[in-house]
């Protein structure tokens, strides 16, 4: 088994996640395609990054990303950083012939999106965007059945990302509330992984339609820490102003005919991690929600009348990727198995070459997506979504 | 205790419902405002009123509306045929005085709705449209709460109405699926009630963009019974076109800012009659699911963070209507219920001359908002709502 | 359609269910195997019995059973009374050549329920218990489902009936609460239920072993009304002793070989009638929840292992009773409609002469394993439960 | 921070689990108390070892737990072996000096888990079981819940556990089929865990009487692999003699006056691992099931009556751990975190020296219960448990 040697750009909870994912990967999947050595870490300064290193199992550690873009011994680069930096470091690391994963959105623009796209089909090298929810066993065994045609032709969709971490006027002005640094609020960082599953489970969008909110438009300025997601205390300090949405509800038109509608809301009270889809086929139905991620309920109207109904298919050793997870249904599938299977369809692409998806291509393609929602939102008109002109990355 | 003499015109399906809820109305709200007395029943033949007559516990029975349209021992004429009739039954029944009390959707069109409304102003009748979930006691808390206060204002709704009992393509061409008797197909059918829901709980509907969408566009021509909702068997005979939708996706804008989506499908495999909603509001959130009937979830934002999350709150004795109906929470509300709260909420009407909601111009008001949507489904662009003219009327 | 005449004994909840259920039941069934005529009401006063007769729409009134149960012109006695009335009145009607339905539990003790069962039987006349959440159709699909040997062998069943609606000390001390009006507490009252529905679906239960509690030792004494459930306001009055259990948990062994577990608790915060089951059989199991009684949750262990698990089985046209209640699944069964069917199964065994099930013999039954529920309680042993001795008798 | 070396003795599942706590845990508990160091693993043969060694991450690998156990730089012990293993290998673990981490159960045989007990006691080591369940952070809030009052005094608990991954009888003779192994069946494999929730969150357990069943009595030897939990294949060659128990159903009262009842079960057709309970107390109730085990429900008596019910608690930032874990609610709990958190409090007992929970008395205690059971499904009476005798070890 071949040793793929990591650099790491960011050290905060995405790193973590990564982290983890490389130190696990092989315990659940084995034999590894390969072996992902944890090299070397890079924060923003030397003690952020020494500590990163220390408590993450990283060889060595950074606080220059430039420098270690260019070190010989890496071969790839996994950008864990805030949305604004990731177009700088991928084309970095693409020009300096390095694989490349990359926390989503892939980037705040689309442009920047396109120019991290074209860097790293230049470069020819291995290139991924982190929408790990894709990677939740019952997600996949979703797209199985639709994959089989077990649920017909699809006619309708319907996803939501809620939230409600922010939802309270005094939690405070972080990066993500910052369109300069985000490049948008609610659309890029959760709205952006119900579009990932949009493309993934029906296909690409065509068009779309859509009403964008900042409910709270003000918040008080951050001290301190730098992503306060989740963990970030009230305060009622100063005020800043918010510049990205809180919410969009869109209207979504698929290629192949479907239709259906994506929400996104960090303003749901109540709803803590709330990725659900449902899917309405001609022979079928499928309903997901993330909450309870180790299930996934399918109707098939193929059973007679009288024993007709959702059925909970809790994922395990018969469904995908179960036989390296955990031996029953139901042990328990956590948000770091989403990022360990990630890690190991990205050492499977280094191993061998192939296209991983998500890949860049897809990831310009959500933030076209998410583009055309925030433009719609202003213009309220339909927005056309241009495929990626690519035929290698037509979805499905 | 007064007696009021209804005439009910339509012995099917909801005449059944109907009948029950008269009978049993007093059982449940005592002393009852007045006492609903099931005088004559209509129906198309002399046959099939007889039938419903005996089965229903009508004292008369009548194959001729206009008669007993015009019969002076009438006090309520009761309107339960299928949408076409609606119009010209309840005209008619206005200019002779009568109160009149007519199923959803008003009319086929908004046009009729209006003529319906202008007749039962002039005449100064009662007059109400029966959109019975609202009087579903879990949403009768949802909107105390929101009247409270309890979950701030109103950010986000989401309604879904959806069904599977007409999904399968060898299901029959009912009246429902042909726009000269049903007007509209999910629209009017199911989305006008979560178009209720939405209005009663949230307020005006000011704009909407939908898509429409007929899924299956020819059924097997019907043969025999009337109306075969649910009950229909499937059939590989010869087969008409349908010309009404399916389905409609819709973005909606509210008055008073509120945005949200409302779904309605005769096309969702496992749905059996799914009219949900989902409200965000600054303070807290709800949630309720007419399957499981008995429970609205809440959540509010101000428990404390190690004790927050959706309460299942179980309809009862504490809660509207509950002294009335049964003597503990989840003994169980069934159709029946919110039909006999519908006929103690139109007695009190009679008894006291005090307009009752929803009425006709609530029905028209969702006619419009229907008729919206439809349009909005053939030109693709946002279809603003007039609200009804009549200062009376604006709803909450 | 003949007419059978009804008389009702006891105008409180039980008697509101008991005159829906024949006001509603040949709108439902038709044509109905008879129609039952709500003739006359009985109750302790001539004003409560009056109110009884104007609310529930009975011809007559009466404040005397006895005069009642002689009356000629009555064909059914109808016993809705508290327990401890309920031998006197049944001997008495059966003697007189009355059909009898009595509502849950049989009798306050054993020993009478045997005493009303030898009076049947001697008189011949038909004669129903009024366990009643055997009717829920979810439950009679549950049945069907282990009748047609779709679950296996059953090996385990899990029953429990828990509310909270006396958990609060200061919740009166009604006659529920009292040994010489109600026989017992939870063991009678709801525990009984669970007994029916372990019987309707497994078997004769052969042994029991119990841990039976009184938690609330003292509660206020009772003003006025008579039977507060649910309604009662709490008191910080007087108090009297409570001699009754508040709650038993039971082992079981079925004849069958099946074991299993009982639990009834009116101490059970947050539970509102928490009435469910859960089956497991050698090729599926079976779980229900009365609180949500459209559904009824079914597991096969011949479904394929990535597509296995419950199914949420929505009950209507295509189940149990389904084409005479509602025409599509989760329209909405409620209380009333549990006793609609009752109603019809009782006026069938009245038209026909055929046995109803369950019968004073499975009500005498029940009211045996209640008492060895009590006595195991007391006495920390297995008591073994006597078959009731007479083949017509053995369930299933 | 201090480096603690740790020896893995078994290579299977268990191996992989700890193995990924023992990686994750300073990722996530920050700064950790302690490092571990995976130094050593052992397996049955040197193949099966170096395979772990490569594929779980740890420096060395052994075929000899033997010479292990007495190598001076080894810290830590930890024990996942088949049940029959335990005894001899943990006495000379703590003989040697060493820190022991044992899985449950803690021994084939309550007596055997004394001898170990006492080993443990004369040497003075750290010593703990892994009854990781209890780490879910869900249950550790309805821990503190309890402990604050929140739900008064504990009146009754139902616990559950119950799987279907061996309801084949087809599916192999694995070595958790012989007693000689694994010491009792269900009861000794899942019940323990429900016996360790009870005693965890209620208290001692004074006296049980159980039924217990051996369904499926013969089942396919097994050729090849050692364990095969889940993932085994149905067989339909030769069969052997099952003699341990597939399920017990369980009457319990505790030493403080609660009373309960627990279930496990590997014969329950859907059921995955459905680690449940339910605790009533005199001011509320709360609801568990691991299968969904980011959630806690509970319900306080004192909410008003209009808004109470069960709240669905996501446990997160604001819950126990949860600063450590993840940032947001439902990201994600997964069984790995169960054994990080179980890591990390055995990595700070070894940094402190104090006790840890569950420890070898606990594990002793939990056995003595899973022996009253089994002589109590043997017997048909009830059973006292002996309270470990030693003040230290009484729970709570």
């Amino acid at each position: 088994m071949r040793d793929v040697n990591i650099a790491l750009i960011g050290g905060g909870f995405m790193g973590k996640a990564h982290s983890l994912a490389y130190a696990a990967m092989p315990m659940f999947f084995w034999p590894a395609p390969a072996r992902p050595i944890r090299k070397v870490v890079v924060d923003a300064t030397d003690e952020l990054a020494r500590t990163a290193a220390d408590r993450y199992g990283w060889e060595r550690h950074s606080s220059s990303w430039q420098e270690i873009v260019d070190d010989p011994t890496i071969d790839v680069v996994d950008i864990a950083t805030p949305n604004h930096l990731h177009a700088e470091i991928a084309i970095a690391a693409a020009n300096a012939g390095k694989h490349v994963i990359c926390e989503k959105p892939l980037a705040p623009t689309a442009d920047e999106a396109r120019l991290m796209l074209e860097a790293v089909e230049r470069a020819g090298v291995v290139n991924a965007v982190a929408f790990n929810y894709r990677r939740t066993p019952a997600v996949v065994l979703a797209r199985k059945y639709i994959e089989n045609g077990d649920i017909g032709d699809i006619l309708n969709f319907r996803g939501t990302y809620l939230q409600d971490w922010s939802a309270d006027p005094n939690s405070p002005l972080s990066w993500r509330f910052q369109k300069k640094i985000a490049g948008s609020g609610a659309i890029g960082d959760i709205g952006s992984h119900v579009v990932d599953l949009a493309r993934y489970l029906v296909g690409e969008i065509a068009e779309v339609n859509s009403l964008v909110s900042t409910w709270i438009k003000e918040r008080p300025l951050q001290s301190g820490g730098f992503d306060t997601l989740g963990t970030a205390k009230v305060s009622s300090g100063p005020r800043g102003t918010v510049d990205v949405d809180d919410e969009a509800v869109t209207l979504v038109r698929f290629s192949n005919g479907a239709v259906g509608s994506l929400e996104a809301s960090r303003n749901a009270w109540g709803r803590n991690n709330f990725l659900t889809f449902e899917i309405h086929g001609t022979r079928g139905s499928l309903v997901f929600n993330y909450e309870r991620r180790d299930e996934l309920q399918v109707a098939f109207a193929d059973d007679p009348a009288d024993r007709r109904g959702f059925r909970t298919v809790y994922t395990g050793p018969a469904t995908p990727y179960g036989e390296a997870l955990w031996p029953i249904p139901a042990l328990g599938i956590g948000y770091g198995e989403t990022k360990i299977i990630e890690a190991y369809e990205l050492m499977k692409a280094v191993e061998t070459g192939d296209r991983i998806r998500p890949d860049f291509a897809d990831g310009y393609q959500a933030a076209l997506v998410d583009e055309a929602i925030a433009t719609s939102g202003a213009t309220h008109e339909w927005v056309k979504v241009e495929p990626v002109p690519t035929g290698a990355h037509a979805q499905r």
